[in-house]
């Protein structure tokens, strides 16, 4: 899919898959037989029976587990915002082609496939406190380069991210679909200090100022103040929906990148489950306003789909206990 | 190691091994040179210090995995405090042998060896409302079959138990260290209603003052109102500190069980991490008083070592990176 206009992705966005409810249901009617005390696996019940509604299917599979991270470069660095120079944001890509980076030991620990996409890292997007961060056909070039990334047979996906600046970026999306002071939505990132959580905050005062025209719209918000591997990722995210795949959201600045959908359609993130809440400050409100859960609270703060592919294994273990677990009858053990 | 006397066994529960504090530092040093801004894996980062602390190298493995259960019978059934009949711990054993189990399960998709160690499930402990649990001799043996269980070349262990009746157990245990109303520990266990939750409130409550002079005595205490796959915890517990094996706590049971470890040595659980804290309404507190902080928060409620085993797999992606990423150095990347 190739999105040639704002209207065309966001006709895209709404009218979605509502799931599979019988699948759903099947699969929350075994679990009732496993032998446990009913309810007794809490979120891992949950879990089988969302991958069921999402996969479509009673008996869900995890034979194919994807983890994209996408990269991208931000104008709004500029404003001094990172604690890190943006060249690292290249380096990274490396260090991801080399296999050195958390996500690779990460997705190796998941079973999972790890893809790299960076979307013209050596070209940043425009500084949002002075310009549009991107124009419409720069924008849905993105939204499409995630959209196809995700392949039809993954059974569950992950996104990440890496680009010095973006929580900046993030929080500007934030601050714009929900409200509230920009200071609500910033946080010391990679770990800038007290002076540069006030730029920061600054940046994104302007920026909403400067933009205050795109506030309206999920789409054009994303444009004018995100970047392009925040756009990636939605495009990833609404992929997933339309290709059955369930998601694992990962921290701030993914969750931050998915949210516009939920603008567009209000069960538009219905197919994902949060897979931590980051120790990045907007990220516990963030997933509040969006009603997710997140399944791990350990503090992290890394992106690059760390936490949501740490929650991949949590997802194996509920399904490993969905397919394999004897019921009742079938173990001749007495029931409460 | 079997234990003759509580004194011999109390001897062993203190002065125990402090940790390998120089191969802590080593770890948290190695990750401050990651490719990654420092502390950004929040508590990842904290686990491979403590892995290599406890296993007493800087850089520790994972290759073999423990996960043990241990299952008892319990004479306060008798008083009515089970959602389920006393003969499913007998079933559910056969269960585990059969493969069919939640832990089965778990325990795969953790890539953890498991075994069973049933202790006289055909023989329940006393009522404890009525008589002592276990006498020193019963007691000492079930902690000395816990302490066997634990291999010298386990690099990771998580204990577990099956017992209908023993969440009353492990909340009696609970209100004689930490006193408190035996209404603050008592929980709805496989699920009990409230009238079940009054009945294991007044047996815990009669059980304290028919047991009060054992009071001021962890073990006395463990051996009174316990169970044998409680003290067997216990005894493997006290085996894997001594073996230099990181223990992941389970749910309540598990954590009662190990708790007297911590009143005969203000540092007799330094080397046990909390797996997660259950739905079970006294772990919450429980874990707090042994100031501890759980991993997962999931609703869990199974036993079986269920919610340390989900565990298992946070702890080998933190592993996984602390041993396989990249330093800036050796990535090239800049740091901030």
């Amino acid at each position: 899919m190739s999105f040639k206009s704002f209207d065309e992705l966001r006709a895209a966005c709404t009218n979605l898959w509502p799931g599979d409810e019988v699948a759903a249901k099947a699969a929350l009617a075994r679990q009732d037989t496993l032998t446990k005390p009913q309810g007794s696996l809490g979120r891992l019940e949950e879990i089988a029976a969302w991958l069921a509604r999402w996969q479509g299917r009673a008996m869900p599979k995890l034979d194919k587990v994807q983890v994209v991270v996408f990269a991208g470069s931000h104008g709004v660095t500029a404003q001094g915002v990172s604690a890190f120079p943006a060249e690292v944001t290249h380096q990274m890509v490396a260090n991801f082609a080399a296999g050195g980076a958390a996500i690779n030991q990460l997705a190796r620990a998941a079973g999972a496939e790890l893809s790299v996409v960076p979307l013209e890292v050596e070209r940043p997007t425009g500084d949002f406190t002075q310009e549009t961060a991107m124009d419409e056909a720069d924008f849905l070039k993105a939204v499409s380069a995630g959209y196809a990334a995700v392949a039809e047979d993954a059974d569950l996906a992950c996104f990440g991210e890496m680009g010095i600046g973006n929580t900046t970026t993030a929080a500007a999306i934030a601050a714009a679909l929900f409200g509230g002071e920009p200071a609500k939505w910033v946080g010391r990132g990679t770990g800038v200090d007290d002076a540069g959580l006030k730029r920061k905050a600054a940046a994104i005062e302007k920026g909403l100022a400067l933009h205050k025209a795109a506030l309206g719209d999920p789409l054009r918000i994303a444009a004018a103040l995100g970047g392009r591997e925040l756009a990636a990722i939605m495009g990833a995210t609404l992929a997933a929906r339309h290709k059955k795949v369930p998601v694992l959201l990962d921290g701030f600045v993914c969750t931050a990148a998915a949210a516009p959908l939920l603008g567009l359609d209000p069960a538009g993130l219905a197919h994902a489950l949060a897979g931590h809440v980051s120790a990045e400050a907007g990220h516990r409100g963030l997933l509040a306003a969006l009603g997710l859960a997140p399944l791990f609270d350990l503090g992290m703060r890394l992106g690059e789909g760390s936490g949501a592919c740490l929650a991949v294994n949590v997802v194996r273990s509920a399904l490993a206990c969905h397919t394999g677990m004897a019921s009742f009858a079938e173990a001749g053990v007495s029931q409460g």
